[in-house]
């Protein structure tokens, strides 16, 4: 069963979200590719920060034991102190957790706080800030709404 | 005066610039931040379209004589032969005429097709694709749906 998210759900929550990631004033932000794209541009607005990059993964299979992620897109941070990472979901959490990693390990003096709309019990990686936890799947409104009939 | 475009207005009009793209098969996206990011998102869903990537500007008065723009974030592709650049608004059409020169003179082999949802006559670019005509001030959703009261 899939649990459509409306454009007024995502409003609701991402303002909830921007509440709560405001006290750790943040300086820029680094929006995971694709699910995390829509809500970094409404976090940059409501937080007033003009620095958005953002960073992508793919899985792949390659040595048929694991899946791996590979990262692409490099990060470039010139005067921050405090980084907000943000993508649409923390489900498995293996994106998050590897982006997390690679930018903790990446640039030490940086201080970097996730946040996610959802989060799935089961994930491997708690964010810092969500909003709700995922029960179902959730249906996120650019992923329907942009589909030619 | 300012016209506020709601989300079902970008809703629609997306719907339409997806058509219209659609038939030059682009295989990757560029998105310029911020202001094109939630179209980048919404493009790439409606397109499926994984590799995404991300430019922002930053004008800058460095002598006095006339504003430069600085582009952050370098570019990456791949696989790629048609790379679609995407920004809400082509205004002054200082930024897109920018990145469209560093884009195609750093990569000679790729070619890239703008689009925007908005084109304003005055603008120095014109970008390849565009949906309507700004006569006036837009005040984009993301730009006022996420400020907190």
């Amino acid at each position: 069963m899939k649990q459509y998210y409306s454009y007024d759900d995502f409003k609701r929550d991402t303002r909830a979200l921007i509440k709560d990631v405001k006290s750790t004033s943040p300086d820029a932000i680094v929006g995971i590719a694709r699910g995390g794209l829509t809500l970094s541009h409404a976090v940059a607005e409501g937080l007033n920060i003009r620095e958005v990059q953002t960073i992508r993964t793919e899985l792949y299979d390659a040595s048929c034991k694991r899946e791996e992620i590979k990262l692409f897109g490099s990060c470039n941070f010139k005067n921050s102190k405090k980084v907000l990472v943000l993508d649409d979901i923390a489900d498995s959490g293996e994106t998050l957790k590897s982006i997390m990693h690679y930018l903790e390990s990446e640039f030490q003096d940086i201080e970097f706080i996730s946040a996610t709309l959802f989060y799935k019990k089961s994930s491997c990686y708690k964010p810092h800030f969500w909003v709700r936890e995922a029960r179902q799947w959730i249906e996120f409104f650019w992923e329907k709404d942009f589909l030619q009939e």
